[in-house]
């Protein structure tokens, strides 16, 4: 780390640097010069940040601190985090599709939903039983029982399934009966959901803040590697000032990630989109940006939908966008699903 | 609510339309046209959102929802709500400034803090106890016995507190030893937080998410009022593209809250500003634009402050606000605090 | 057009209303209510704005008008666009791709940059001799006599050029000696310049503003269609919060715009990014959102260049990335040049 | 400036930079070290720029750049410009306030303007001529002979005149025949036009880019600089993700701006606003964020004016703020201009 201080600094002021420098058991190198004095701080700088040395009076400006991140950081990991998610791994050169409604209405819909699903050829269905909205008024999920009808759901028809948590209060239940736990955009910077879901075995998706830094992201996750080593990153769209589609896709956030962090990299096109018609170009880009995988909205009758419905896709685009996909990542070295051949069964 | 169907809907696709209008107890009235056919649904609309809607295949737009804030919209409450902070009364003509260090970092800290802000004649001291931060590796604050710390220096000094809510769990604590809750700009979503301060009553501060519009904004507020009227709102500063400062203080969202809501508003200087130079132009700015009180940050040192020394004010700086504060409050028929008489006092 | 008025909307209104709209030529129909009056306005509405008919008293609101721009809209011509460039086709299934240097620097620098570009397989060399400098202390360009270099390198190696246009009094020239001239993204909205580029019958790539929505594009475009059909659009990314790199390439708007408009959508990746190591990831995702080409920033020496190094691509690095474009390209349906063999020449 | 090299950079690498160095007429300072070497380079560094070194492959990150406008920085004037304008002077404690129509709509329509503007008791009335457009099909305004109109009624009733110039080739008569000219805001990177302005003697406002950062808009300024002195700097809102209203004023930029530049600044809140109902608050917070004036939109009948009617208040509207700006203005030490004693006229 190098302090720059301000013109003016006096010995004094280097000397009262000195002891606070020597106080948190770190060393130092003093440049003194007529315009730009310098002092530079060696030892270990994980703990220290910015503002903390800004706010020196003698201290202009503060250079050259490690990345804040460590664990997150793809020096801490040179080879690519994998997380095998059924069949498939996520991080490797699979392409990992899950895909779902965007809430569970019933266990009715929750099931036709899931066969639709394996029917694309995927294991992993999404699936929201407590639902961040915007309206207190607005439909709020099926709650803790979700919990248990997804659980049922996935007995029944031998799917994987992924959901979000919100509560810290509901966080254990979630990872116990979901096989992988999602932290929404609205809480990437829920510190007390993000410590409780460090403290379960469990992979899960955290989505970007739609108005947080990659810098900020990668601190997000860093929370979580505290005690959970299975982070997958998932970028949503960013606020902007456009209002032609709901959120900006940030594929330069993915093509960043993927340099800085070894964790897998996954994208939402669905809630950038906001509207079925944005959906297609937006996969396909994250994909050839270099995304990992993608989390995707399909429902079996989006008219219908309780939530979303504008940007769930009928399942013919869905299979459509599948076809896309497998011919691009195949471009590009990566594998998606096959569909899985109709079953004709006895019993229905 | 109006709804405007696509150039090719059928007869059949309006009486799909109706029923499932009447299948949620709304009348109805279609007027058919060979360009734009439109039904207007009427009754009581405020269960229903634009995007359940929109969704539907034969609808090309939807007009004319009313507000979805109820609550919190002005039509609902034509006259300011008034919150009694001690010896004053937000949403009144007086402006109340709640000042003080951004985290507690001790007893001793706290004490002296406490006896700073009373100096300055105010009533209420800001200082957190649960720390919302960036990094895991930074000062996490005091946690639950900061709060109790902070009841003491309440009793020592007669000082009101005003201090932050992360974790649903600590909620009842904080209400039970605080004068004021707040929620951070952070958690403007978190909603299972919302719906836990909704269950207290004690006056909370909600900040505006950095990167939320001020319809989502009242949306959050609408969530606390289904339990608790004592909803301050506090504009913070949002994220734009310019990085001269940390976040743009958005003025003209006081100027649109003040005409939207009956509620009680307040700005947050100092964590839009970032650095201490910004505070005074932006107070002030807040205070013309129609804000009915402030937040501000101001540490006995700043340069030992272990969170946000860069934009806490020196104790002198912060008097230099207050004076300026008050001559233009008086020129908009508002009243500030006066600062207190130096006090001699016998014993220390 | 639907007028919805005010509440309190008196029938003195209504008629003041009516004799505007009669005035201009128009039809109208009245619905009033009780609760929500509206007046249908019909005819051709292709000269109203929105903000002309707001700003009437008795308006409410103000919905249904159709889309501003008429040319640029694909009802206007269902078919995409096809310009001819080179041997390619812009709008057609071919990707084109523009490379070369951010500058022409000297007429020894463009020829290296021309024979490179072509060794690459392309027609076409990007270079600019004007230059929209932020400082007026950065090199400003070679200016006109650079459209004279520009001009010998054209007829030295049968490469064709495109280069930007920033002075109406330059276009005439630019439009002579160039093949392709752009339009930059600092004056997307500089509506002289756009009338006078209007003028000429020369291929116009129309860069995005870094912060202009969607429609403020289509709209910058409708003023060159009004004389020039070969309007190219030119997505280079926007201004978000994102600080990690340059700009937020917005693949969003590429497939907006190529539902939206028949005019073809090609994106500048090495704008967006700001520096090289994310060329890649945002020229392949533009390309899997659908535009139809890239224009690329290629230097033969970026250590060397007297502006843009960071971001310009080193000649390994451009060929790495049309190898993986071919690829990508192919798994769309369309098709990349192919590298031309070496060619042994005699004398050198 | 400093320059950091990566940790790889060999002795090699250190002596390619002293040349480069050198061949710039500049000194330098190298320390070498096992992590971090850095290169400090003394001299006249104006001419530098952060891109030019940081291009460099042995360069990690470049440091320490004196700011690079140097006639608009503080430090280069310590005193505040002073621009006469009328019998007032802007920059001084003066508060100058400019208010007319958006646009020039006719002889008369002008005439009825200045006379309400002079009533007002000021001396500056704003109307454009020349009109920037976002459509093609909106009123492009009168054009030059909208500015001998202007001249016309500057002659009949001794009002001095605001006007915008868009176009090089109408510089140097509106330079002649107005009081004030402005670049608006979306050509504040028209680096064409800006050279052309920085040839005439004239006051010029200079309005920031709605998208630019306040460093882009002090080098805009800086091109001015080269040759005309008299640069008035002013913010009118900037592009964020918010939409209930028109553009977020940035009283933090007028905060930043003050500090960082000897220039008076004034604001349109107006143009920030979009609407009527928004000008007051963002105009006294303009004020009171230390704004040496305003630029306000007023019409005589907004109901037919030909564009910003929304926006454009009443002048009953008007004479509110202006009694409350008086008051504010006074409670901050500055004087706003009196209104004038109503005339009672023999002729009419």
């Amino acid at each position: 780390m190098v302090l720059i201080l301000h013109q003016g600094a006096t010995s004094q002021d280097i000397d009262f640097m000195i002891r606070r420098i020597q106080a948190r058991g770190l060393d130092y190198a003093v440049y003194r010069a007529a315009v730009r004095s310098q002092i530079h701080v060696l030892g270990d700088l994980s703990g220290e940040t910015e503002a903390d040395w800004r706010t020196q009076p003698a201290v202009k400006e503060v250079y050259g601190l490690p990345k804040p991140y460590r664990l997150a950081n793809r020096t801490h990991r040179r080879s690519s985090t994998r997380i095998p998610i059924g069949s498939q791994e996520l991080g490797s050169s699979d392409l990992i599709v899950i895909a779902g409604p965007c809430a569970l209405e019933s266990e009715e819909q929750g099931l036709a939903a899931a066969r639709m699903v394996q029917s694309l050829g995927l294991e992993v269905m999404r699936a929201s039983v407590f639902k961040p909205r915007t309206s207190p008024y607005s439909f709020q999920g099926l709650g803790r029982e979700g919990l248990r009808i997804l659980s049922r759901i996935r007995e029944a028809t031998g799917i994987l399934v992924e959901t979000e948590v919100m509560d810290v209060r509901d966080v254990e239940l979630a990872a116990e009966l979901a096989d992988v736990i999602r932290v929404g955009t609205r809480n990437m910077q829920n510190f007390d959901l993000l410590r409780e879901v460090a403290l379960v075995q469990r992979p899960v998706i955290l989505k970007r803040g739609m108005a947080n830094t990659i810098r900020e992201f990668l601190l997000a996750a860093e929370y979580i590697l505290q005690g959970n080593e299975q982070v997958i990153l998932c970028e949503r769209g960013i606020r902007s000032f456009e209002t032609a589609y709901r959120n900006t896709l940030d594929v330069g956030a993915i093509g960043i990630l993927k340099q800085e962090t070894h964790l897998p990299v996954i994208a939402d096109p669905s809630h950038a989109a906001g509207n079925k018609i944005l959906v297609r170009p937006l996969a396909l880009a994250a994909i050839a940006a270099g995304a990992d995988g993608l989390l995707i909205e399909v429902h079996p009758n989006p008219a219908e939908a309780l939530s979303d419905g504008a940007q769930s896709l009928y399942p013919s685009q869905f299979e459509d966008i599948m076809a896309a996909l497998r011919h691009v990542g195949a471009a590009l070295g990566r594998s998606v699903a096959e569909p899985v051949p109709v079953r004709v069964s006895a019993g229905g």
